[in-house]
């Protein structure tokens, strides 16, 4: 009998279960009907390239548009765009969309992603003030940018520095400003973080960091941003301050959500309500809490490539296949101006805020031999935990092969690679494309003279 | 009291020795006295930049002649040039030099390196006919190149193909000739290494591969060679058929070489004699053999990665640290034209000599998302052995990010990863940088849905 599967949410998570996770089972296309409501009208939109849409690294927004609607109801799969789910009743398995009809199902898989945090500061509804968050924020922004003269971005994660970017590079003067004073917090250390702020100062961005933002002000559309006292001119301004798990369909029904939020799943991204892990309600991606794999505690993982592993143990198990999913290391790369900045594991301030004492590593060459044209400087930072002398976090800047290496240091942790193999591991070496000792195997050198 | 410590050879290992094994410990430059005795008479010269100088990316030999002589020299470092060692006294813990004195050393590390092996073809001996292996054979082959209107390349590993660039990107009509039927048959199966041939002959290579070499022909200098009766113009002529272990000194002094024709050691890197390990003297680089990792058989892996490991080894005992090596996986990468070629354990064809069932995945992707411009295709080969579904051997070709890839599938092998590990580790993404899926996890999902 074919299994009824029905999804909430069209982002990143809904595709990519069907892209990376259905589709490679055999049989799984005969087997299973799946449904995917969105409230939005496109098709599978990569989130993670609007910023690069703004920065005109792309044509805009058609390019990002991975696949069109049609080309999955070709497939026989019922997409069904601008429709707001009003509510799951999981008792008769079923699902009520506004002003419409009761939709049955064998499988519920809650994608219903997250939300921007906004925080409150008055004057974030004037006009001209935004947060990127989906295509038609995008598309707004794009409008915008092309008529403003000074930009704000209020954060300093990933997406405010991509925007101001973006702002930057269309002729906007552009201030970043954060009550915290560091960027990228989540995932550098302030060394690391430094280097990409002057590269971002370089470039003409200002920054206010550790700063109070006092108010938005305008009348109907923003005309400045007052932080600490100060009045910064500003026809664009956009918050980028954090996602939170969007989490109120589930929580109406009864599913539990965790500490940080997000919905509660087991090993086999099943929900929870009443204590009981229910088998055929699954979520996935931003809307649910993980495991973080080097503190054991919940955490948000709201990642694209988190989504992956997760659709995968999602559609392995709707299609009898046993799958579990791993404790999160949720490797993180992203590109900021022409740095591909990347993350994996803890930093020295998460280590210290879990009482783990560590041993750091650290090095700065170039990626290929010295003599060779074409080399990028490179940095490397390893924490390794002092006990265990296991590498339990690392940090990488360069402009290439950055990506890559976080990949290899993710694998480095997962199985647990000790100070001295990271030192005496081979590596591969050519000059065009190498150093004879590569910068990770000098920061973990650095660390190794640093425990004696 | 300072140990003495000779070094007989003075190309990459005896060098790397010194730069990445004891100048990181600590104390190293007051209790050792180091002796390089080499025949060359440049210092640290990076031979794998030999073929890359021919192809015009450096601006000579100067360029890749990392240190100079007198470098060492300022630090203590006894460096002699252009000197032969004559024998070496186990007995007397000293050596002696052509047409000179008697060195005494405490610790003794031989890094004879290689030797061209050359085939016994007719006319090897004539004018225009070199080996690519040292700087002064660099210079030899640029000076003719400067004159030569057709080339030949004897051998097809990595540096023929690197010469045959050189050639052919200096205007020189080149083809590239082998007895086997196979380009870089040691890295790569036959469908792989077709990408890269096929990528030769669009520049203007000209195969002729399993064809009997008859001879080379000229009198005085080369004038042709002769391929299956077939008479090739060749004005130059580059025989690169493989390196055999310098090992006449160690044999000599009654040092044990193994099946492979190279020094035999322990897992510290002490040589043998008369079936005992000797405590202060060591070998390392092309001149030993090493335990291959997958099938636990002496091989050789005359890679200058190697070496690195080789010489953190050996820097470590003589300074008192015990430290051993371990089996080699010898992972490779290369350049040759714009493809970067990499490889780690076995191939198809190793596996079967050795009877490993195999489970062989595969895919050919992009390096970053569709829809980035600038994206390179890139194809992976991924050999999990069939009876535990581990990794033991991968082959990539693309124009990015495949040394770093390598050294992830090195690690991979080295801690037993499992096809299905392979599958679901998280990986980090950004659009610009990377794809959702990536090629690796593609290629394991491949060999995963071929296991079934």
């Amino acid at each position: 009998m074919v299994k009824k599967v029905v999804i909430i949410g069209g982002g990143d998570a809904a595709f990519q279960l069907v892209e990376f996770g259905f589709t490679r089972i055999e049989g799984a296309d005969k087997d299973i009907k799946i449904t995917i409501i969105k409230k939005e009208k496109r098709g599978w939109v990569s989130v993670c390239g609007l910023p690069f849409v703004l920065q005109g690294l792309y044509r805009g927004i058609d390019d990002v548009e991975v696949k069109e609607v049609q080309s999955y109801i070709d497939r026989g799969i019922d997409v069904r765009t601008e429709t707001t789910v009003e509510s799951i009743d999981i008792e008769n398995k079923s699902i009520k969309i506004v002003n419409g009809e009761e939709l049955r199902y064998d499988y519920l898989v809650i994608a219903t992603g997250g939300i921007p945090t906004i925080p409150p500061i008055k004057g974030a509804e004037l006009g001209g003030v935004y947060a990127l968050r989906n295509e038609d924020d995008a598309e707004k922004i794009m409008d915008a940018m092309s008529k403003a003269k000074n930009g704000v971005v209020i954060g300093a994660g990933i997406i405010g520095l991509q925007v101001a970017v973006a702002f930057q590079r269309a002729g906007i003067k552009t201030m970043v400003t954060k009550t915290r004073p560091v960027l990228l917090r989540s995932l550098l250390d302030p060394d690391m973080a430094s280097i990409v702020q002057q590269r971002l100062e370089k470039m003409g961005v200002k920054f206010a960091l550790g700063r109070k933002i006092n108010a938005i002000k305008g009348s109907g559309v923003v005309k400045s941003v007052t932080i600490d006292g100060e009045e910064i001119p500003a026809d664009i301004v956009e918050i980028s301050t954090g996602v939170k798990p969007d989490v109120d369909l589930a929580r109406k029904a009864g599913i539990v959500t965790g500490e940080k939020g997000g919905i509660v799943t087991d090993r086999f991204m099943h929900v929870n309500k009443g204590g009981r892990y229910i088998n055929n309600i699954y979520a996935l991606g931003d809307c649910v809490e993980v495991i973080d794999a080097m503190t054991y505690r919940p955490s948000l993982s709201q990642l694209a490539s988190t989504i992956l592993v997760q659709g995968k143990v999602i559609s392995d198990n709707i299609s009898g296949i046993s799958s579990s999913s791993e404790p999160c290391l949720s490797p993180i790369i992203t590109l900021i101006e022409d740095l591909q900045i990347g993350s994996v594991g803890v930093t020295s301030e998460r280590a210290s805020k879990y009482g783990i004492k560590i041993i750091v590593g650290k090095a700065s060459k170039f990626t290929r031999a010295r003599f060779t044209p074409g080399k990028k400087p490179i940095t490397v930072k390893l924490i390794f935990d002092a006990y265990s002398e296991r590498l339990i976090g690392g940090q990488i800047i360069s402009e290439e092969t950055v990506a890559e290496r976080i990949n290899e240091l993710s694998l480095s942790i997962r199985k647990n690679e000790l100070i001295k193999e990271l030192c005496k591991r081979e590596r591969c070496y050519d000059p065009s494309l190498t150093m004879v000792e590569d910068v990770i195997v000098t920061a973990a050198e650095d660390a190794l003279s640093a425990r004696h």
